[in-house]
């Protein structure tokens, strides 16, 4: 039998596992901060329309400027933002990949600011682009300070900032973002991919775009819009941004299933988003009720929270809820877990579980 | 404004333009090699039904390894394979982009030969893999001898065939893939979107795979299947290649609508083939019919016929039929004109169209 090590692999590659948390069929799953709740009735149907309008003709390739996805999708935003402004791709780790082929690459150079979103770091070695870690301070904070000093340092070609901040779930003050684009000649990738879960008052990079083209914003419709089966991310930057990853992108990259499913969606915002309450208030409940218990726990925008594990046994307990049928999320800093907020019944499932373990 | 000058792109960025053909909106489209018959009922509604179970539950990722899809793929490759050596993407450009990361990248080498795909040396530099043109003859043909003193020559990491090849047509003896997949110490990469065109006789590499761990046999449903809009493209190799592809593929990279629509649509491929014989037809009707206008024509294995302009003047001729209302391929070979084999009505409005220039 052929294994990895006999075929001529990069080097980079040897050794390595491949990316993702494990898919266990487990009874409550708040690994992966999918949306817990099934699409409203009023989608499916809609859904299910645009889909059929589209099916007889598949035969022919789709629109591969998706140029109806990104006008719906720009209307979504607001901001004066039209389809020039966005673009859209298979989840927004194919933007992020595309932004790094444009900008990244071999002999350039991408910082970010650990822990965040493990993707980023392997999205830079996937385009060969070199990654450099400013890290963030021990409380998980990243101030304007210290990320400016990190570009002075690195010079980097990207910086990949993330708000509301993933795995730990603060979303980062508007003055970091403004301050880092400001520092740096490079790209400023700002990860917004849990941005309708934030905690009022919170102020998004979508207003900076206007008067900085090298500012990039990255979105998915996998969170609030409960569609991380579609597979729709998608970015909102200066049109001269989305005309430069045109460069790198796949031809006709985007299918028109998920086109008309995701255009079909969009039209029915409200009862998409109709969620995004229901699931603040289950993770505002689970942040009060681990701090409750004295347990370390970081502020969230997001649906989901970063707490620290009782004792700091992060892998006993990980396990130790598995056996309860609850599947969270280990992310590789000690101590430390992260669980999706999810429906009321999944979150006491969990609660309890954990309470078990106090 | 902002324009492409103004942002750090990559250096090698600066100047180009994106892929891909003029998406005109014209009577009779033979340019992209599409199938030009839409979908047969049978296969609609079982897609519409396949669609509609998996809408509902999109808040949740898809099964990132697509498992259920590359066991039915696998299914109708036959030759003895399963899901093991089977991988699938969103097109087969995805799947060659993900070989390319894979075995290419910084400082490796990809080794084709042209007039071949095009896309093959922009995937190429996209992922900043080197690619060196072994050329074809004057005839458009690839000889044994040839290819291989190429790879002796270039000692490349990869190597990319084409069979049926684009834009020329003819399928590629086997010999010649089994004479390079001898002389490399690469991967050889066998693109053959068209199979399903070739004419009586011709064999493929999928025979080739179990003796060779470093071949890899790319499809589409794009083509055949006329399941261009679907975008699905797979791989057939190894289970050693598809264990590492996994370690640049984007997770969940494949959405759970693709894979549902392309299932039910495997589960109908008798009714989908069905056109796969008429297409033909009007493939040798072309073929025939230019050669007996005496206009130099390639013997085509695939849905396309590539001819000689009539006093080589392609330019011309490729406006002259599209103001007739008839759009085909210029792809870019001085005095060669690309047109898709359609529906006997295109058909005909094309050779209406042509005879009128000569």
């Amino acid at each position: 039998m052929t294994s990895l090590d006999d075929l001529p692999l990069r080097d980079e590659l040897r050794g390595l596992t491949p990316y993702g948390a494990p898919q266990l069929d487990v009874a409550v799953r708040l690994n992966t901060n999918e949306n817990s709740y099934p699409l409203p009735d009023e989608a499916v149907a809609a859904m299910e329309k645009a889909l059929s309008a589209v099916l007889r003709d598949l035969n022919r390739y789709p629109d591969r400027d998706a140029v109806a996805l990104r006008t719906d999708l720009a209307a979504y935003l607001g901001h004066g933002l039209d389809q020039a402004n966005v673009w859209a791709a298979n989840g927004s780790n194919e933007i992020q990949q595309q932004l790094l082929q444009t900008f990244g690459g071999p002999g350039r150079t991408a910082l970010g600011f650990t822990p965040s979103y493990s993707m980023h770091p392997l999205l830079a070695a996937g385009t060969g682009t070199a990654w450099v870690d400013g890290r963030r301070g021990a409380d998980f904070g990243l101030t304007a300070e210290h990320a400016v000093e990190m570009v002075r340092r690195h010079d980097p070609d990207l910086v990949f900032l993330c708000s509301p901040n993933n795995p730990t779930g603060t979303a980062l003050p508007l003055e970091v973002v403004e301050a880092v684009a400001e520092a740096t000649r490079g790209m400023v990738i700002v990860d917004e991919a849990y941005a309708e879960f934030a905690r009022p008052g919170t102020v998004f990079a979508l207003s900076l775009i206007e008067r900085n083209p090298r500012l990039v914003v990255t979105r998915t419709m996998s969170k609030a819009f409960a569609l991380a089966g579609g597979r729709v991310g998608y970015l909102a930057a200066d049109p001269a941004v989305v005309d430069a990853v045109q460069l790198v992108r796949l031809p006709y990259h985007l299918s028109a299933l998920t086109q008309a499913a995701a255009r079909a969606a969009l039209a029915h915002t409200a009862a998409l988003l109709s969620t995004v309450d229901a699931v603040k208030a289950q993770r505002d409940r689970i942040v009060d009720t681990l701090r409750g218990w004295a347990l370390p726990v970081a502020d969230s925008d997001a649906n989901f929270v970063l707490f620290g594990a009782p004792r700091g046994d992060s892998k006993s307990t990980w396990q130790a809820l598995l056996d309860r049928g609850v599947l969270i999320r280990d992310v590789g800093l000690p101590g430390w877990l992260r669980v999706t907020a999810g429906t009321p019944e999944e979150t006491t499932a969990f609660l309890n579980a954990l309470e078990e373990l106090l």
